[in-house]
């Protein structure tokens, strides 16, 4: 059992009567509790939260007229992973995948893996199928991609980060997932938490489907994946952006923590762990 | 009350052990009744029926050992449209939309309603909210593309067919889409079965969401609102493709149709249906 | 006879060993006589002056080890333009155009002519071809695009501008130039120096051949094109980069100017010039 | 010295009156003399020859009213290329090339070298430099590809093709040139006519700058390189389309060959060729 105190602060100036979709709250799942949680805003608006899907995705809605808005959440997560000798998790065989599963094996806006199955397949599908044949190609992003802040956009894809070479966390889970997807195993994306992430800030990973159950991986290395508090899952970073805005606001602050609890100490180099 | 008898015919020569995702079956929906259903093969594989997801969509799971594969599906469909009198339809607003159609405002695989949000809003977005802004997406996209079978591929998306200017009915249902999510009408894409549709074929179509429902639309023109039984839905077609194989297998022949019940005459061209 | 001083001065951390191509020397034309030119570096370094091809485009070759590089030009160009009245002037059929026109109805790297034929005679096929045809095309991009610096990275091209409606000088260009292939017309990318620009920078336009000779068009509106002092012509900005490196050095200052002559008073907003 | 039979024959349903661009005579070159050259048309038709630029490109300009048109080319080539010990060749440096050969290092429309330049260096930037490291890249580019007529069309650049992993000879010369100049080595696209080509057609292939010299490369390994007789060179294959039309017709018949002169044998396999 792992605790985790997490947090972020966002300061945002509305300029008018602007809609809030957020997406920072930490998901309840079987590996993953939430406790102490608390939710406030500057100057105090109705938040209205809401149960997007069966993933056990969470949003909060905002309707704020023009102010200048402090959101401030906070929480502590108690993570329960199992954790695995990953050398024998096999692939699932697309025959027994649960339905709910099926749908992250389809291409979406950034992860082309229809575009990018060739070269997945000329890479990778001669490997041995499993948990080592994912690590290898987390291992092969990480490799081939230089973490390069500013160097994507909003809207770069996977397979622009495939020719450019450089990226951020998004871009290197965008790839991982869609090299997944591209030899067959289901793949979607976590954005969360993380434990010393340094610059301190949201982070995105990634979860394929081995053997009946959804592993976590980081292609970026940045992070233990024993210290990944998971706030939603979906097929790519479209799915689980951490603030939409209908209306106009602008960003002015934004801090984001995610700490030890007091009696823990360091965390294992990412063992393998099923999560969800 | 519509009736309509449905139906379709795929031959596959199946190479090596093969399952097909087959979504070719009609949905129920409370707009949508099913009956006298049949789906079989020759020769006869077990065919595994799976939910797929809240929205109803279904979907046949096969595993097919080398042969000659034939399958046939037939089905009557009821359709109980509610018509409309749609120039009194809102458009929804963001703060009262349910969580689950928010997902259908992100942009997805074809539909790239990011990048296309500033082309959208200046074309539409100073025109009245409501059906009759998405009435006039639909129109531009039937006035500006050119309908040319054999112009795209299936890596082609919103933002291609916007630029290139032709396209088949998937191209004209993601244009239509891209443009609606980019004015901040969440939208989404339809496989079915289409009345008199020239030549014989699934069909793609797109709803929006409007004042509390879905509503249809046909920016092809090629088929009435009120002939279209639904297989599924989708963000895109991504999500919706009739067939899904892993292994190896050919399509031979294809043979899709829908008629009318026998006591039907001709159906009205295009009112505006609210179908889910 | 419009007499502008020009000039611009960088500065390089060159880290090692180091080719530079410099594209910032004004060209000779028949409308353009350049006098009074230096170009000096701080520390001295050979500089090769290079002639590049037929339309008069001037390089100068560096070759620099590890230091801070000053590099300074400055000339007075001295301009005549044919000034014409536009509305008489037509088109040039592509059966009587000179052969090295041709190459200008090729598409080019960020001038993707080919993919944006469609839309451009969509837009523009109908109209009474010639000069004001041309002018309605760079009306058009000034109108529908927002000039936002930082909005467009190097790799964007003109079909990016197209649906995102957003960029600097050198993606209107792109987008002009496109559009007036699109239609037939031979049209080219022109660097240069522009008197009053704001923020000063090099700055990018266009030209299109009609009726046997070039004509210059900036459709950002940001100069006059009576102070428009050519450095180069191209196909797109990929040809007339004012600086390309081969090694590895850091631009740390740009400075550049151009202004009146001293006997000059102001510049007619804009006329139709023929200038090559 | 290799005599070589050329020669093509196209027929158009000409509807309404088209300007022909027809680049389908061989060049002459220091190292290719054409001989007993013929191009004829039915019916008789005013054929206008230009000399497009400097690297002797040829041109023939037609224009055609409303009529069945065969054009008929024919031609013996007589070719000296020079043999070369290749391991010997080294790259040229960037501040010795000539101005004129600078243009080949810039990205052009199907050639996104700028887009490539991450991947070429980190696949090819630490082989030795020369003859052998071109050598290498059409290697690559031939191990990676597979040749799959109708699997790109006219739009399909050098990034789509790396990552698709499909195309035919003009892709594989886009992709062998992009990857060259990625690595700073000119490279330019030739046109021509391809001895023992199955199925016959015009051929694209390519060249890279090596130690002031020109050098020919087929990445595809369908000819011979001292087989090959060349039409015209350009950036990429938007500079020498065989045909490019103004007006409207439908190109109905295409025969294209080029055979050994009577006295000639076997051709030797892919020796290194100074060309041009």
């Amino acid at each position: 059992m792992t605790q985790i105190h997490i947090g972020s602060t966002l300061v945002y100036d509305v300029r008018q009567r602007t809609i809030f979709l957020l997406k920072i709250a930490a998901g309840s799942t079987p590996h993953q509790q939430v406790n102490d949680e608390s939710l406030t805003t500057d100057p105090i608006v109705n938040i209205e939260p809401c149960q997007v899907d069966l993933e056990g995705n969470r949003l909060h809605r905002l309707v704020v007229e023009p102010c200048r808005l402090k959101i401030q959440y906070q929480a502590t997560a108690n993570l329960a992973p199992d954790l695995e000798r990953p050398r024998n998790v096999d692939e699932s065989q697309a025959a027994q995948m649960p339905p709910e599963v099926l749908t992250y094996m389809n291409p979406s806006r950034y992860c082309e893996s229809d575009v990018l199955a060739r070269f997945a397949y000329e890479e990778f599908g001669q490997l041995p199928s499993g948990f080592t044949r994912v690590q290898t190609i987390c291992d092969w992003v990480y490799e081939h991609l230089e973490y390069t802040p500013g160097s994507t956009t909003a809207t770069t894809t996977a397979a622009d980060v495939l020719l450019q070479r450089t990226g951020v966390c998004r871009d290197y889970a965008h790839l991982a997932i869609s090299l997944c997807r591209g030899i067959g195993v289901p793949s979607r994306y976590v954005s969360g938490y993380a434990v010393n992430l340094q610059p301190p800030d949201y982070h995105g990973f990634m979860e394929a489907f081995l053997d009946g159950q959804w592993y976590l991986f980081d292609p970026t290395r940045l992070a233990s994946t024993l210290g990944l508090v998971r706030i939603g899952v979906g097929r790519d970073a479209a799915d689980v952006a951490f603030c939409t805005l209908t209306g106009s606001a602008m960003l002015e602050e934004k801090c984001v923590w995610a700490n030890l609890g007091d009696d823990q100490t360091n965390l294992a180099n990412n063992p393998a762990v099923s999560t969800a």
